[in-house]
């Protein structure tokens, strides 16, 4: 069970998005309460402009039983999931709608259409998820990436993964993201691999392939994230100890660090896929309304970076 | 066939070598001319004190026919090479001899018996061949390692490599060596991974892995010798335009990069095999009486590398 920390620097996030109007954002088969709930909340706060997209009846019966009012909310009609999906990525394809957001079904099933090679919403940009972490013993928030969509990267995509990851740092305000290569040790060895795409991810950025941020890695965690074990290590970095990104290895090793976060140490979530054509915003099924309004958050300001 | 330049930085090196007591080397199988005659004449300029080993009958032979004065030359009677090799290297093992020198034998056999488990000179660093280069188009002289001894060396044995060759560079009164590690692009890609161990090298060097030298790669030749063309490709590398050490990717490479310069470029050639116990001077058998001196020269510099 998630614990009832607040979160102010994810809630900050929330009121600088005060000045954009809500962002158009086609909700797909939000046909439980959590996904409808976090909608309506979204909506609301006018953060997003909810166009919500699923089977209508089902949908307008959900709000009465939960007591949520759908009355400014635009209802798109959908038998099912797979065709909610479609609409959805028809309606950002039409210019209807600037993000998605995940409603009640499996991510895989909203991935696939994204990702589709014809009526999908590719770039050149492969597409990645990043988790934006309040950890209340954590002084700025903390990226993470990716736990979520690619398994295994291999060292492109790592760079696209890190290249995603320093546009939402920088949407989020952070002028110059640090961003720390996590393996299990700073050395480099062939024996650990994610040691060897450390380094040539952090050549990346010095030969302009990767732009708009520090890099440094391998750092274990403990040198990514606190000062005093970097000293203790007498690494000259600046990004050990002050990371605002963590990329890590694979998903496994990410999806952990995550969930230690929220269930040990309190953290808050939001979280984000990017490299879309729209942002997309990828709720779990735990989060509550507050970890999904700042999810749609992070979806504004990445929206609107670069000043617009 | 070998042009007849002068080469001054190759000079200067015997010169540096005055100061030294010559270098007690023995000398393995030295039964063709070219072998004998460098031998002996490094020996007579007091770079080296020739320990001949070899069939001794037929050495002297070789001597008189060649109007060679062995006098003061001390000659350790051995039937074959194989026993030449296995005596030369139990002199070094009994502190009767500080460095070796190839006769007329092959590499092979010769490098066998230094690496021999038991019997061997091996130490803790991986055994590596350094070309010292004097180029009469670059201001300086050029290190090119390692087209001799490793033909696809992998990365921890690159890092020794780079080791052996910043220990040579230093030797030679290289303050801070200059270090470019050769591919054939300057971006970082996984289809050419010669581009990826460059990245994991540098990152060794910011780590403390590699210390001793100033690491830069992947550099295309281009990038790492021409300022001009470093210039042109807008990198911001000290090592770019002004290397002091060549890394190549591979024996292959390093091969063809080495003859090139000798028969297209007028170049000088010395050469040292690092790594083992004492430096061994490994002469090929196109080099010159002054390629041979000049090689013996970089052994005596290397014996009394750190100021003795």
């Amino acid at each position: 069970m998630k614990a009832n920390t607040t979160h102010d620097k994810l809630e900050l996030l929330i009121e600088r998005c005060k000045p954009f109007a809500p962002l158009r954002t086609a909700v797909v088969h939000p046909c439980d309460e959590p996904a409808l709930a976090g909608a309506v909340a979204a909506h609301q706060a006018r953060i997003i402009q909810a166009i919500l997209v699923g089977p209508a009846e089902r949908i307008r019966a959900l709000a009465q039983s939960a007591g949520l009012a759908l009355d400014d909310i635009s209802l798109v009609d959908a038998p099912h999931s797979h065709a909610a999906t479609e609409q959805a990525v028809a309606l950002v394809r039409t210019g209807q709608a600037d993000a998605l957001m995940k409603g009640s079904l499996h991510t895989d099933e909203l991935m696939a259409a994204v990702v589709h090679e014809d009526a999908g919403l590719r770039t050149e940009r492969r597409i990645s998820h990043v988790f934006v972490m309040d950890v209340p013993t954590y002084p700025k928030l903390l990226l993470i990436t990716d736990a979520a969509v690619n398994i295994v990267p291999d060292l492109e995509v790592k760079a696209d993964i890190v290249r995603n990851a320093i546009d939402l740092a920088c949407a989020l305000g952070v002028a110059t993201p640090k961003v720390a290569i996590l393996s299990a040790v700073e050395t480099i060895t062939s024996k650990l691999p994610s040691t060897i795409d450390a380094a040539a991810l952090c050549k990346m950025a010095e030969r302009g392939q990767i732009v708009g941020a520090l890099l440094d890695g391998p750092l274990a965690l403990d040198n990514a994230i606190s000062r005093h074990a970097a000293a203790i290590k007498n690494l000259s970095s600046v990004v050990a100890g002050d990371a605002d990104v963590l990329l890590v290895p694979d998903l496994e090793a990410g999806n952990m660090l995550v969930k230690e976060l929220v269930y040990l140490a309190n953290a808050g979530t939001a979280g984000l896929v990017l490299g879309a054509r729209v942002p997309i915003i990828l709720t779990s099924r735990a989060d509550n309304s507050g970890d999904r309004v700042a999810s749609c958050a992070l979806a504004v300001l990445y929206a609107h970076r670069g000043g617009d």
